[in-house]
């Protein structure tokens, strides 16, 4: 179907309000999942932080890893054992996640994101120590009812944000890019949850809004009935389903990494369909919204 | 009709090559005609100013006057006289038109633009000597061939543009909103044609561009014909319309305007139409673009 | 009778402590009354304030209308009417009190002070929303003792004053002369009483002092016994006086003003008599003061 | 005599043009002389440097020495020796001089000036290394026509002058107050005449005026006739004077300083009779002006 | 042996007069060979840009990759093929060669650095376009004497350097870390040799100083004569040299790296052995020096 | 003894600690007795200084005045008498002690320094009511346990200190050289001891540290046993040590003045031997620091 210019004309001025709403905040997006792998999608998506840029938000993506990293770890021939959900990660997988990361799905997005006229800077937890990280233990729960921490090597959790670089470079008009890699006090590297970096920059940056580009439509009561669908949970409601095992397995990091930037200073959080084209406009700039959205 | 989300994000995308061009330009708009007299037309020409503000452009607005002083000087008793298409302009008649212009007109449109959440400013040529104007004699054509020079009184042409105040405003990120009247060095107030006013404008500030609302479609090279729709002219090319007959009447003071602007700084400028809903938009932001471009 | 130039030179000197004193403070002058009628007045106050300028101070000015507004109404055919000294004004009548005073009465402030090589800009309380106003009724007491409220139309009062535009042109040098049309909540404007005006943009701008310039040498103990002249009166005084009734009729907005502007964080406030040649400076910068000072 | 508060009103508006003419403009005054003996002038004298500073003037103080110096060598048991009018100058003595003029004379000046309420700086040449000096050979013209060099030893001229120290402390409102003492390469301090070293400052700074304060009324073309007085002289008929042998003696280092300052860079020169008090208001602010005008 | 702490302070103080002239001074290092191996000398080559930064100098570094290229293309059995001394560079190569330089080598840098308390930010060439790259030709000579270039693919050179990003992060006191991979227009990744990286970053950026850390001590007019080791160089010395090829092999890129650095603007150039300890603060802080130093 | 440049470079970057631990600090030196008065101290201290400046440290110099105020008293014929081991000092003792604390000893360390490229500015209290000064009056002890306070005349102490001109020139990076005169508030010449000084300097600047430069080697806690000497003395230890009278004499005024500054808020304070070449530096940036701190 063609629109008609006048068509379009109002559609932008639609969107006034959205962009008026937005101006001049700071806005972070996890960025994985299926729009990291289309083509089409991951195009598409770069449109959309352009234009979040032009139109005077303040981005900063954290982007994950996903398959390319058991990929290479695989052409290394180290088979990847996990605990818990979490890889076990000896030094030579940390150092082989650290280059994918950093030397490769970090470069590429940055590249894409010059091409199209924003001065996009690529940076990871080492650089000025953006990103202090500690040791994450895996926690592994025995039949008896007892749990124990399992040490599963270079995996790690955030323990500081310094966020001078990053308004150092948000200032003069940059859009960083951060691969989720934390550096240790003893200088080791360490691999964490890009959903929690996402949640942990928000919160220390007091960001506007956390987006979570996820393969899922957002959140339902009852993820067997269609029409179950949140598209607004509280704090609260959030950890009653949790507690209820309404919200359960790989959704668990999700709303985790929602609450968690709540309460570190961020305004709202969405967890959004990035299989959807251009969902973050659709979510930022349209009476629609798409996702799940989980607020104070 | 109604519109997807899904189309309504893919054509704010699409808008983006144009909000990129324009990012941080200075661009002069002339609002006069139809679009300051329908009141659905006066707030769509509000909204896209608003929004051509929200997406980094630096507005300046002209104002002309029209019916308004007309239907003052009439409640006052003054009937106007032309001398040349030029109102004859005694001391209170050019009184009326200030307060008309300043006070009504000029008022009504920065209360518009503040309603929609931009800072507005409103200016006259007297503010901070923005405007030094000189009396602007009337020529008329004898039937011999010869021609004379008539005093009409306080009609103006500019003299010099004081940017200053404008840049400073601009830098503040205020919309100025600019009434045509001048001041004279013996402190008179002048009237002059807003479109001229604008020109030299967008020349003084090295404007990207002049728009000048109007209302008509652009020019036509035979104007009886619709097929002969002109989108592009250039400066060379206006001119010799002008001389062959081609363009006359009212559309004079525009392509003059044009052609004032271009000569003085000004990237480009459009004749377009503003009885258009979103003209405005249309022509910065859509590849269809509207109404004559006159450029180099 | 002439003076000598040593004697001119060691009449600057004296000054010094007074122009110390106000130096980089911000002081608001009403300008209204019989200053503003007559030719040689207004010169003098132009003046006064251009000098105010250059010796260090940051002056604001306010002016009211007076009998211009009444003038141009009769001439459009309107009768004034009065609801307890405040005049009835519907849509058209406020149009044309906000004419006069935007379009004429302001414009020609600005235009003899640029003349006088400082930076006036003209603003009403439109622009960059700096006077917010709300509909002020008239109060009636009737004969038994009691009052009733009663809508008179647009007649105003100050709701908040943004003094962000203020401190951008102040902090660039331009002297801001302001019109009292404030603008409500639905767009309207209101047309304010200008003592009020100064009283709340001096307060907002925690000005040093606020000058009213009047008709009257200033406050009498007993109005007909000129040996009773009041200088200086505090808070208190003044309220005790309204409370006796030894304050009353026109002199009442002027005390009101006072008080006000105190509350909200002006220094202090001066009641002048804007008849007396270069009053202005004669309250700044010499020993003697003039008129009536409202201090805490 | 009392002037009415009125009067005073009126001789401070009668010297705004003055003020506006000065204001942001750096003026060098050359302190000496009577002015700098008699405590009633030096009061009065520091009142004007004030003054100028309050209404936005920028003012550079340079100072001379004069009976301070000889009287401290006396007290040291030092005969002064003369060649052509210079001190010969030993180590001890430019120690000596250095002491008198930098630890007594500068430390009052400003104190003085800062008992009034400005920030006054006292400065030598060595200080960020201001005044660069040379050694100054005298010259002895003998009988047969010929004439020699002389090393009288620590008198020197100045080689360059750095203005960075001065533009700094200017831009942040201080008064600097500079004694005649300049710094050799060899690192030796030099007493400089301080009418030439005012000049070169009053070059260096692009000055708008460098005002001498001197015991004389100014230039007479005959000294002996008192209607003879020249108020204003241009470089050239300054020139022809001394060719003429009409300027000689004392009054040279003063025109020579004033021909220097405006071959360098300053706008104007004068050479004004301290003795008269509030000398600098009146030359300044007053339709009068005294003493003589040297110009291009 | 141990040093008196006298000893320490006097070496310290002898080092003034070179601390004093590089400071606020940009140099630019490339950082390679064993320095880079050898992990006691890697840790003193980063005391030794810690140092410089903290007495004033504007370091920045350039790192090549060496020996973990070729290591990790061997664990993923890929074999290095050389034409003319160039790795012919498919797209997978490349991959790995950026993840090597920028996820592991440039990581670790940026690490050691941060440790020491400077502010590092590792960069790649795409980072903000820093370093726009076009393909490389390798050049065969054939036996005829006739060449010919071959197509070795993603090895690049440099087509134009973005300095901005680097001002801004040097401006800001970050100590700038750079991989030598460069963007191509088709958005393609090159790999570039360090040491022309390095050359054209010091010549972009007028560097004082380009330092090429290597593995030799410096150039030989006869290298198996120890005796004629040269210490300077002219650019037209070398240029004879290398036409008479008394400088050939390895040692081409490094000094055509120090003549096109010169060309382009960079003050001097020295080729300095990195296989000592602390060569850098030797260098620029002591009188020996060390290497070869190729100047204008 | 020669060093080999690894040697050189080797102590260099052993600095490194100490350099970053000062970096961006103020550290205020009292400069006095022997490194006064020997030529070959004088330039090592001159030295030390200019390197703290290149390394980042914002140095403050206070010096006294010593045996050439004496001396010059004598060549004055005037006899220096002592109560309680204060100067009795008369307006004429005042003066020559001014002089030659401003005009000479100041303007040679003026000289020093800026010979070896820095800029810097001598100061007296005086310049910009730097330091503002009462009458301090002289304690005698009578035998029978009584005391009583004798005026001395112009021997002061500070009242208060005003760091704002130190803060402009530090913040400009002059390095200020302070002469221990104060200003009275009725504008007397005040002498006061330096150490008290710089004490109350450092405390009103937040100093990181107060040095003061002695004769002796610090603080033994038996002044015969040179096996006692003290490297560290808390507060409360110095003041038990006064009580006990093992601190006596002379050095009291140095322990006060470390015990002044601490409770004023400088970080730490040393006593250190000024006899001892570069003991500046020793102190500062080797491990073996000399002389006795007084900490909290």
């Amino acid at each position: 179907m063609e629109f008609s210019a006048e068509m379009k004309a109002s559609i932008l001025v639609d969107a006034l309000p959205y962009i008026q709403n937005f101006y001049g905040k700071t806005i972070v997006i996890k960025y994985g999942g299926n729009a990291m792998v289309n083509d089409d999608l991951k195009n598409k998506v770069m449109h959309d932080i352009v234009l979040m840029k032009y139109v005077g938000i303040r981005p900063i993506i954290v982007h994950g890893g996903g398959p390319d990293i058991t990929g290479f770890l695989k052409k290394f021939g180290k088979e990847s054992r996990f605990v818990s959900g979490l890889r076990v990660t000896d030094k030579e997988t940390v150092q082989i996640a650290e280059m994918v990361l950093v030397g490769k799905i970090n470069s590429e997005i940055v590249s894409r994101l010059n091409k199209l006229s924003v001065n996009a800077v690529g940076l990871s937890g080492k650089d000025a120590k953006l990103i202090i990280a500690k040791k994450k233990m895996a926690v592994i729960h025995n039949m008896d009812g007892s749990s124990e921490k399992i040490d599963i090597g270079f995996v790690g959790e955030v323990e500081t944000i310094n966020t001078e670089l990053l308004n150092d470079l948000l200032d003069q008009n940059y859009v960083p890019v951060i691969a989720p890699i934390g550096t240790g006090s003893d200088d080791s590297s360490y691999n964490i949850n890009a959903d929690y970096v996402a949640a942990e920059i928000a919160g220390a940056m007091h960001a506007e809004k956390l987006l979570l580009l996820t393969d899922i439509e957002g959140i339902y009561h009852d993820y067997n009935d269609k029409n179950t669908f949140l598209s607004t949970l509280t704090q609260k409601q959030v950890k009653d389903m949790i507690a209820k095992g309404e919200i359960s397995g790989g959704m668990i990091p999700k709303v985790e990494a929602c609450l968690c930037a709540l309460e570190k200073g961020t305004g709202k959080t969405s967890i959004i369909d990035g299989r959807q084209a251009h969902s973050l406009i659709l979510e930022l700039f349209t009476s629609q919204g798409i996702g799940t959205q989980v607020i104070r």
